[in-house]
This record gives C-alpha cells, sequence and structure tokens, in this order.
C-alpha cells in the first residue's frame, strides 16, 4: 500500500445556479455557492471533497488547508487536531443559518468535515475500496432520497441578475405543490415527499400535505416549516396532522420548545436545527425534544461523525435521517456511501439534486432510479471531477458577486416587509 | 488491494495459569480460559484475535465461524449481520457473569467482537498498516496501563492440581498490597494503582487504599470491589475516600444503587458491571449513575463499538477507562489499538499482565516502559502467534478439566460457606 501523505489541498469556489425557491428565511438567491477540495498526496492520489462556498467558510478551509501537508490522509484524528489548532479560538458562521450561532465544536466539525471527505476518497483510491467499505461496508446497495418540494415562484424577482425562467414554474398553492411533486416523481421515482413548509400561514401549509396525500396515497410526507411556528401554532398544526406526517421536521425553534411540542403529540418530531453538533445532544435526549436527527456530514463533522450520531440514535432510540443543503455530486456521493454504511439510517434522504441544473463531476456515476441512488462501487467516492465544468462553475462564481447565502434580502426584493425573524406565525 | 474474502476461521482454545486472585465472585481457578481465534482469507493472509474460552462461548465462536466464509473482510456490518443471523434468539451468559444475566445485544456483542479484530487485523495486514490507522489514525504512541492489585493467597487450595507457589506470595493485608504494588511498580513503572477490593470488611480495603497512598502518594489509586457493598456501605465508604481516589468502581450494584451513591459523592464512579452494553447507557444518563465507563471490546462488541461508546461518553460527559479480565497478547495489542485511537481515553487501563507467566504471541512486540506500552507500528495488530506455544497451552486447555469460569467454587474449598451473592457487605 503506497504512502498516503498530504502534500497539499486546495478549495474552488463554485457557483451555482439555483431557482427560487421559498422558505422560512426567504428566496434562495440566483446562485448558490459551494467549493470542491481536492487533497493531494505524495503519490499523486487526489482525494476530492466538497463543502460551502461562502467567504468565512472559505477563509476557514484555506487556514487549514495549509497546515495539513505532512499528515497521513489515514490519520483522522490527526485531521482534526490540525484543524484544532488552525480553528483556535476563532469561531466561524455556518452558511446555513438555520444551525444557529457559531461555535468551536461547529467550527471544527465544518472543516474537518470538508477535508475528511477527501482523505476517505484518497483512502479508497489507495486501496481500491469504495469509501463504504472503510466505513464498515455497505448494508444497502441503494440509498433511498425524498422529493424535496418547495413553494416557489416562476422566475427570481427583478433587480437581481436577468434569469431564464427555470423549467418548473410557479408552485404557490396545493395545486401548485402537487404538480411539481408529480413531475419530480416522475422524473426520479422517489417513493416518498418532503415539503419545505414555512413559507405560507400553517393552515395553507396543512392544505399541501393533504393534497400530496390525496395524490400520492402511497408516499410518506414529511413537512418542514424551518421553526417557523411559535410552540402554540406547532401544538396546533400537530394535532391536526396526527398520524398524517411521517415526522413533521422542526416545527418550532430551541429544544425547549421542540419538546413542548414533543409532548403533546404522537407525530415523531426531526431536527436539522435544534440538535445539530453533539454538544446539543444531551439536552434533547434529557427532554425528549425529538425523535429523529437528521445527520449531515457538512456539519457534523465528517462521515465517521455522522456515524458516531448513528451509534448515539440507536442507543438513545432516535430516529436518523439526513439533511441537505443545495450541493453537487461529491456529496451527493459522501451522503450515499456513509447512508449506506449506517444500518439505523432507515429514512429516506433529503436532496436538493432535482432544483439543480449544473454539476461538477463527470456524468454517470449516480442515477437515480425508483428514487434511490446506487452505492457506487469504484474506488473511492465514486465519481471525478469534470475539470471544464469545474473551470466553468468556477467563473460563474467569479462573476455572479454572491459571496454568502442572504435569502432574507432576495425575499425583500419582493416583500419589503419580510424580516426572516422566527417564528413568523405564532 | 487484494481482496479480503475470508474463506475459514477456526478457534482454538487454551488455558493459562492463574495466580490464586481474590475478588467478589471467589478465587480466580488455577487456569484462566482463553481463544485464539485465526480468520483465513483467500490470499492467504490471516487475522487474529483473542476471545473467553468458556464451552458457552467456544459453542457460539464455532456457530459463527461457519458462517463467515466468503464475507469481506472489510464488511463489519457484514459481520454484524452474520452474527445475528446465527445467535437466532439464543442467547449466551458471557464468561465474566461481573456484566450481568445474558441478552441478545450482548451476545451478539461477544461473538462480533471475537472476529472484528481478527477482520481489522486482516485488514492492517493487508494494508501494510498497523489497526490503530484504520481506527481514525494514534493519537498517542503509548498507551498507560494502571497496576492491578489483587488480595491473594500464596497458593491455591488444596483440592485441585497441585502448582508450586507463584512468585508473588500472599497479600492479605495493607503490608502486603503495598509489598505487591512495590514489586509491580519496579518491575512494569505503572504510574497508576488498582485495588481489586469487594473481598474483605469496606473498612480494612479502606486502610489498604491509605497505605498505598502513603507508599505512593503521585500515584492516582483506584478501587474496584465489584458491587459487592449495599449501596449505603459504599455510601459510607465513598465519604471516608473523599478526595483520596481517581474513582471509585462498581461500589455496589445496579443502576439505580450506583445513582445513589453517585448523588452523595464528589468521587466519580466508574462501572464495568452496571453500565456493559449500550442498552444500559439511556438510564445510566438519565439517573447520572456512573461518571466514567470501563469498556472493552470483548463484550462491548469490538473496536469500532469501543470507539461508539468512546462518542457517547464524550457527548454526555463521560470519562472513559478500559477494563481487563485475565488475557493474552492478541488481546493487549488490540486494547493498544483501540486506546491509542480514541481521544478521550485518557485513563490508564487495567490490564491482568503482571499476573500472566504464559503467553500465545511472540516475545518482544509489547513490552512495558514506564507503566506504557508503545503502539506498534507494524501491520495489523503488530503481533504474531508463537505456534509452539499455542499448541502447549492449547494441550493444557485439553488437560486441565477447566471449561467455564467458576471463582465460587474455588472459593468455598477454603470457606465452604461462601456464596458469591453480592452485595456481601451491607
Amino acid at each position: 500500500m503506497p504512502g498516503l501523505v498530504v502534500t497539499g489541498a486546495e478549495v474552488v469556489p463554485v457557483a451555482v445556479k439555483d431557482p427560487p425557491l421559498l422558505n422560512a428565511s426567504g428566496c434562495h438567491e440566483p446562485f448558490q455557492l459551494r467549493s470542491i477540495i481536492r487533497v493531494r498526496t505524495a503519490d499523486g492520489i487526489v482525494g476530492i471533497s466538497e463543502a460551502y462556498g461562502d467567504d468565512r467558510t472559505l477563509e476557514l478551509l484555506n487556514r487549514v488547508a495549509a497546515v495539513l501537508p505532512g499528515l497521513d490522509a489515514f490519520d483522522l484524528n490527526g485531521l482534526t487536531r490540525r484543524v484544532v489548532e488552525a480553528v483556535g479560538t476563532q469561531t466561524v458562521p455556518m452558511f446555513t443559518e438555520l444551525i444557529g450561532p457559531a461555535s468551536l465544536q461547529k467550527t471544527v466539525a465544518l472543516a474537518v468535515g470538508a477535508f475528511e471527505v477527501a482523505f476517505f476518497d484518497a483512502q479508497g483510491k489507495a486501496l481500491g475500496r469504495p469509501v463504504a467499505d472503510l466505513l464498515g461496508g455497505a448494508v444497502r446497495d441503494r440509498v433511498d432520497f425524498s422529493a424535496y418540494l418547495f413553494y416557489k415562484w416562476a422566475e427570481h424577482p427583478d433587480g437581481t441578475a436577468a434569469f431564464e425562467p427555470d423549467e418548473w414554474g410557479a408552485a404557490l398553492d396545493p395545486d401548485g405543490i402537487v404538480a411539481q411533486a408529480r413531475t419530480m416523481v416522475d422524473r426520479y421515482g422517489f417513493g416518498s415527499l418532503k415539503l419545505k413548509g414555512g413559507v405560507f400561514a400553517p393552515q395553507e401549509e396543512v392544505e399541501a400535505v393533504r393534497a400530496l396525500r390525496k395524490a400520492f396515497p402511497d408516499r410518506p410526507v414529511r413537512l418542514d416549516p424551518n421553526a417557523n411556528w411559535s410552540p402554540e401554532v406547532a401544538a396546533r398544526v400537530a394535532a391536526e396532522l396526527e398520524g398524517e406526517l411521517e415526522y413533521l421536521e422542526d416545527p418550532t425553534p430551541g429544544i425547549p420548545g421542540m419538546a413542548q411540542v414533543a409532548a403533546g403529540t404522537s407525530l415523531p418530531l426531526a431536527t436539522n436545527m435544534c440538535v445539530v453538533c453533539f454538544a446539543d445532544l444531551p439536552e434533547a435526549v434529557r427532554l425528549g425534544a425529538v425523535q429523529v436527527v437528521l445527520s449531515d456530514h457538512h456539519f457534523w463533522g465528517g462521515l465517521r461523525a455522522c456515524q458516531r450520531l448513528a451509534g448515539i440514535c440507536e442507543t438513545f432510540g432516535l430516529g436518523l435521517s439526513m439533511h441537505s443543503n443545495t450541493h453537487l455530486g461529491v456529496s451527493l456521493a459522501a451522503m450515499v456511501h456513509v447512508a449506506a454504511a449506517t444500518p439505523n439510517l432507515t429514512y429516506a434522504l433529503d436532496t436538493h439534486v432535482p432544483w439543480k441544473t449544473e454539476e461538477v463531476i463527470r456524468p454517470g456515476a449516480l442515477a437515480f432510479r425508483d428514487g434511490a441512488i446506487g452505492v457506487p462501487t469504484g474506488p473511492g467516492l465514486g465519481v471525478e471531477i469534470d475539470e471544464d465544468a469545474l473551470a466553468a462553475l468556477h467563473e460563474q462564481y467569479v462573476r455572479c458577486g454572491i459571496r454568502g447565502r442572504d435569502d432574507a434580502t432576495h425575499m425583500r426584493r419582493v416583500d419589503p416587509s419580510f424580516t426572516g425573524a422566527r417564528p413568523r406565525f405564532a
């Protein structure tokens, strides 16, 4: 086996077109930012990964990239140690404000997660084995995903760069959501549906859920209002949808609020907002605040951290699902590998794939069939960077001018009164 | 990288001489039973492991060994799956009665742990890397152990096979324990001391602790009465030793009893008796029953399971140490690798090494210096079976007639009234 001594790491920011998807924070801007990471080793193996692409993340990742040379790509504990040293006392807020205030633990997790995936890819390439093998072996050869439905406008608001309307059109009521679901199910075969809520009055979203259940009686439905309801509103909606949802995701902000709602409903409550790092788990367990945790290797600290979380969920009787931000194929591959190797990750995963019209990996490696993606069996993550695509998306990053994520400002171009303060529906 | 398809596995029971060590269960018999496991792969790589050697364990391990051919030695999840199938609904009580009644989870953990170590050894040999690398990388190059002090007789009781007296002599009072500690520290350099208690009246053991602290003022001392005290006695002893122990291990039986003692003392309570599988953790965490968990790959389910436990301990603010039964060098190597790769395993580990006069691995790989063992850097576990020694210890197993562990019967040869019922001191 060759040595796997890291000689260098680079972080390339990219911008990908994104439709005007509505959510509790506002509206997706015309571009979402990601970064592609490449870790080079002495013997020429290159491990790849994908992370957020906002300025603060990029600064952090570049700071860490500089201290990686000399590290063995098998030394994941060494990676954590170097990240801890590079971070020092400087916390970095996450690209996604959904996971709350910055902390040292979250900052370290962000950077470790970003590079650890590249380390695993390099390990797998060196060994001629898929990453799932290095995580204990795939327990399934296909990983199920859920149709991620969004309220949306037909076009981005004026005042931003001119965009052709996307192919999806508007979805602003139950009929629009059902039509969107129909297209998505037809194209990808998804076996479950997730509606991003927190956008309209709760009763409208209840109606959308019911319309989905009527149109797709065999498909479990999830609703995620991104903590945009007060505990009282959340309790009322939960009572109304009792027995109708696979789970209700982050109906209200904070662990105590979630505990209050959980105490009054048989609906499982899921979260990727109030339990987002290991430090959140003791209180959540103590209060019985959530029944399902959505993992995400980007902010939990990598693939091993997701498995550690899985072990905690199994031990404490919590369900396990997976969160998605807008992402490209490198992250999708990482999600598939860790999901495949995690026995108790039994819920279909979230993904923004249907909303993407641009990609950075070469086509063919990750194809949906019946709502699932086959686990790549080639070495490492099993995906390769398309250099032309990467160059074009980096060029798009340079040109687009967006350097962070700001759904609220974009929303205010249409609704000047929008604040994004949660819970909006009290 | 070559394939690592398992072609067969064998389990060889061995018996090793053991001195008459006293404990809450009685007295160690003249022989302790272990088994050496070899997992063979298609390309000739052989992974080794070590497990208990009692009849019930052997039956279980042989049943599992029969279903392993065809499995990839990287497929640890597949190993668990095959073990689950092989176990069915048939629980197997553990060799060590200290960990309580049999359960399916414990039975599966026992078998997975036994073979998983051999799988890791095979992986490491195939990759030319130490097992610690496969567990995330060593965070320390040496692993500290603690001097494991026992009350003991000078000789095994009559009525068993004739034995020459061991070289340690009797240790039946504070002076005897201090002398034993002096020899052990001189020979191995241990930086901390653990007294196996629960043998004599609690006040005598308090005096032994005080004598150790006086003789070795720089060395932390632990006391482990193996749940042989009632909660009331435990609380009284804890009050008396406040501030004098690194931790007090299993003073009393059961999680509720431990919680009762913990509530009244600032001494950290440790356990390898009331929290012995993942199912025990929720109640222990909820009640704040223990502050330190002693892991043990033999009964927690292997090296990955120990790391899962480590993640839980870190998340829920519990300390982590490591338990030892009588063991040989293969298990010692596994303990060293997983300890080296577990950042929050900061307590010195238990080991029975000083009590052993027989070994199954070739000498030189694992040497104590200043109470610590250097982490092997060769492929796999970094230890090799001495075939002549294995044959001799297997022959000794065949001849010795012991087929389980029964400290109580051995004790009754001297004290016919001994029952082994805990807590003895109420």
